[in-house]
């Protein structure tokens, strides 16, 4: 955990070294010396502060199970059925994938992952012990918070919302939920649910809203009439949250000022086919905007590598980012938003700061990001985890 | 010229051989021995044929000349007027950056471009006099296509014409335009020119088309009744096409329908953050979508990296296609497709094809469309031209 690197640009500033004691940033200046220290020459690279993966599924990816053609139908519901009848006939095991996936995002310099976790009648608490034991394993390299997601309903599902008391008595650090009224059809027992567990165990919530427009807008007021009355201000966050994209940007401006005044945060995978929350409404409003991957090649759809500076890079783009400025503000809700959320404190690359650091060949925040290469070292609390774009273990 | 090729997939079939001789596939089977041949063993690699990046500007690329910042104000007129400013003021010079491009290209498995090429009264030919010196210089590696293209506006600049004249009677191969509309207020005008030039000279169109909702579909409308009567049916391109994006479906599937019959294409960059063409629209009335990179880290954004496996991947998550058929046709629109809209006979990778080829680590075209891995080999008409994603030949 104690290392001195020499000859790093920390977000493009001058080169300089770097003085990591403890897992912290002890120093930052030019030609530090520290006999007792390891050194690490970063040969004039990049030195961004940790990325932040701050919305997957890390019990579901295929990655490494060989390329399976895509079966899905083209429904929310058609996916989420199609799921749970694959993870039996193809043995997508929560303990083994997550472990690869944890470990791919490692490679590309994710020191911390939010990751919602199935919980259903069928598979049980299967899926929360799997990411559980691949916590366990990864501790001290990764940071890893579980979502208890009950992504078949809770309310639809009789015995699910007893598997979440049960998931939350154990490893899960944060409460689920999904489209109220479009899974559930029944917002108010969904979302009353949800809160209370909240209440009962301590926890934030992370909520998926995929519901359009008025739809989504209406439990979207839900959701902040509950933040409210339960004093949540500030531990609750909307994910993927389509209708703030709706067309009537007067109506969805007004929902972004209340989602500021009660500190509700948003989760965006910047989806180029969906309408979107705008990233410079929210920014405008003092509204935290993190971003993920969602599913990484998982039955839902090919797509994903679980690359956060690529994801910057996909946010950039969805919402027309050029200036420099405007794309490191796509860099930090792909960083520091996701630790704000997450509640890690000490991110950042100050000293003081915790040395979760990734080196890159860029000369800017904005050109790692538009070029995304690969991570050439990445250290989370000082140790070294990956290097040329590899976690140091080896995934099974 | 001639090789055999040992140990590759071509677009994921069994693993073969293949005899490439006078720069065609000659033959594809198992266990092929030519004694006389230079052999190449691609270790199961996945074959694809060359990739096609069917619209970009290779003159006005900053790529190598060290970071900087964006400048440009949000509108296109800012974007026009900055980029003439700071050509002159930072030397971007359309040979060194034309070569530096084509070469990035060719390292990414690109192996035909075609580009727009400002023409206007500041700076005269040079940008196309330097992009054809790229082109002789680079002959026999990738193919290039220079469009004649009046940036500042055609009509609205006196002498611009006269310029145009010249490049066609010289290197250019295509006519441009550009929102006969938005730019030149004189749609009539502007679109009748175009269509003399391409008459007088025999060549073929590609206007771009940023013009969103009901005046494109004006411009457009437009465009149609010139190609139905001057009989270009199948040689008239238009880029963007944003208007088809446009919320009225009907309307914008009744333009499709027009541009089907005319036999006009489309090629897109799958933008993110404006109304695109649904490729699902296109592909079912039978109208070529082809794509391209646009502009690749210039004056007017940062992004771009040319590799057009990246840019199927984005066509792909634009469209929201899941299904490997749909994405397979997101591949075509990178390769194939441009092919036929820049007339390149021989494109494809069964025997008898020109042997434009690219080797990648996957399992599925899907499997290299998501993961977008370097190409591991580029091959032009049987020439290695690029090997671990980098041109055989160096930048200057
Ligand atoms: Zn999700
Ligand atoms: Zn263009």
């Amino acid at each position: 955990m104690d290392i001195l690197l020499k000859n790093l640009r920390p977000l493009g500033q001058e080169t300089c070294d770097m003085e990591v004691r403890a897992g912290r940033i002890a120093r930052i200046g030019k030609d530090l010396a520290a006999p007792d220290l390891p050194v690490e020459d970063c040969g004039g690279a990049l030195a961004l502060p940790g990325l932040v993966e701050a919305h997957t599924h890390l019990d579901k990816s295929l990655w490494g199970m060989g390329w399976r053609e895509h079966q899905a139908g083209p429904s929310l519901r058609d996916k989420i059925d199609n799921e749970r009848k694959l993870r039996k006939e193809w043995n997508i095991d929560p303990y083994r994938q997550s472990m690869r996936q944890a470990l791919l995002s490692l490679g590309h310099g994710s020191t911390a992952i939010r990751s919602h976790v199935d919980i259903d009648t069928d598979c049980g608490l299967a899926g929360i012990e799997g990411v559980a034991r691949t916590r366990e394993e990864l501790a001290g390299q990764i940071d890893i918070e579980i979502v208890a997601f009950p992504q078949s309903g809770l309310m639809s599902r009789p015995g699910t919302l007893e598997l979440m008391e049960r998931a939350l008595q154990g490893p899960a650090d944060v409460v689920g939920g999904l489209d109220p009224c479009g899974i559930d059809a029944d917002p108010k027992g969904q979302l009353d649910a949800v809160f209370a567990l909240a209440e009962k165990y301590g926890k934030p919530i992370d909520i998926h809203l995929h519901e359009p427009g008025e739809l989504g807008a209406f439990s979207m007021e839900m959701i902040l009439d509950r933040t409210r009355a339960h004093g949540m201000q500030g531990r609750v966050t909307i994910s993927h949250a389509f209708c703030l994209g709706m067309p009537d940007r007067d109506r969805a401006r007004a929902l972004v000022a209340e989602l500021a005044e009660a500190q509700v945060h948003i989760a965006t995978v910047a989806t180029p086919s969906r309408p979107v929350p705008l990233a410079e409404d929210l920014r405008a409003a003092g509204v935290v905007l993190c971003a993920g991957s969602d599913g990484i090649r998982d039955t839902w759809g090919p797509y994903g590598n679980a690359d956060m500076l690529e994801r910057a890079m996909l946010l950039g783009l969805r919402n027309n980012l050029r200036a420099d400025r405007d794309v490191e503000h796509a860099f930090w809700c792909c960083s520091g938003a996701g630790a704000r959320v997450m509640g890690l404190a000490g991110h950042g690359i100050t000293e003081g700061c915790t040395a979760d650091l990734v080196l890159v060949e860029a000369e800017t925040v904005t050109h790692a990001v538009v070029s995304h290469p690969p991570r050439r070292l990445v250290l989370k609390a000082g140790r070294i985890v990956a290097r040329d774009g590899k976690a140091v273990q080896e995934a099974p």
